[in-house]
């Protein structure tokens, strides 16, 4: 399996050289949560398929961890790609509240719930109409690339009894 | 440097050899945070000069992560034990206030702030008196055992004019 680092997919400027400082300290603003010393990323770049998400990368390479733990912050009514790879995800949920699928079901999800998405697992994550959905996501820092459904695998979700009506393509 | 899992040393069970369910419901209760499927397990054994912790392995090897993330709570007053190693230490406190010594200097500490320990650095965390201090710790599975002060180390951080009131040895 070829691996890729994150920043060959996604927005990223050059990774930091130094580690965090020790302390970093959290606010909460009206665009959302943010934290000293945390760039503000675009989720993936333009075109796929997902709306209204930022990412916060919190620890990572930098700090000498073979994990990145990254924060995703999905506006009111919008939608991460619904994609599925080798590589798991452990999610906390910070705040907000909105539904995960995972396979096929869909489950409701609210502060400081966890989530674990297998690997090869559809997953898409929505936030409700009425507030934004933040979450905590853990990765490995060497993993590979999110495949996104194609038109037979679109097909097949979009007849699924379980999740039909769930999924955002 | 020879690495120990932390079965090794703490009081684990058996590993779990089921992953995680997809989603596991929080809930806050009267004794502390709370999730679904995962134990309540003792911080440490015994005599290794810490009070008043609770530890919870919300993530880890059983969901094929290299990293574990593990829910730390001290209770009101309480602190971690005093200690350094060579592995890093990437902390999001969850609940309640208190204060972090992390090498030379101590830290207020409250929800959603980072911590971030380098290695073969001295750390404690201590709860405020009147609540319970909650926090995420993200570790790799694969690390060393901590080390606690020696004598000789020990005076040296009594007699520190940044740290010395701050210790609990």
């Amino acid at each position: 399996m070829r691996m890729h680092a994150e920043a060959d997919r996604e927005h990223d400027t050059a990774t930091p050289a130094a580690p965090a400082p020790p302390v970093r300290k959290f606010r909460a603003e009206d665009a959302g949560y943010r934290w000293d010393a945390v760039p503000l990323k675009a989720y993936k770049p333009a075109g796929t398929h997902f709306q209204d998400i930022t990412r916060q990368t919190l620890f990572g390479e930098a700090e000498e961890l073979s994990s990145e733990l990254r924060y995703f912050e999905v506006g009111p009514g919008g939608h991460s790609t619904l994609e599925r790879h080798e590589h798991v995800h452990a999610v906390l949920i910070l705040q907000g509240r909105g539904r995960v699928m995972v396979g096929e079901a869909v489950h409701a999800i609210e502060p400081f719930d966890l989530v674990h998405v297998p690997p090869q697992t559809w997953h898409q994550f929505r936030a409700d109409a009425d507030a934004p959905l933040g979450f905590l996501c853990l990765v490995a820092c060497d993993r590979d690339r999110p495949h996104r459904p194609d038109a037979d695998e679109a097909e097949a979700l979009r007849r699924s009894p379980h999740v039909g009506d769930f999924v955002r393509l």
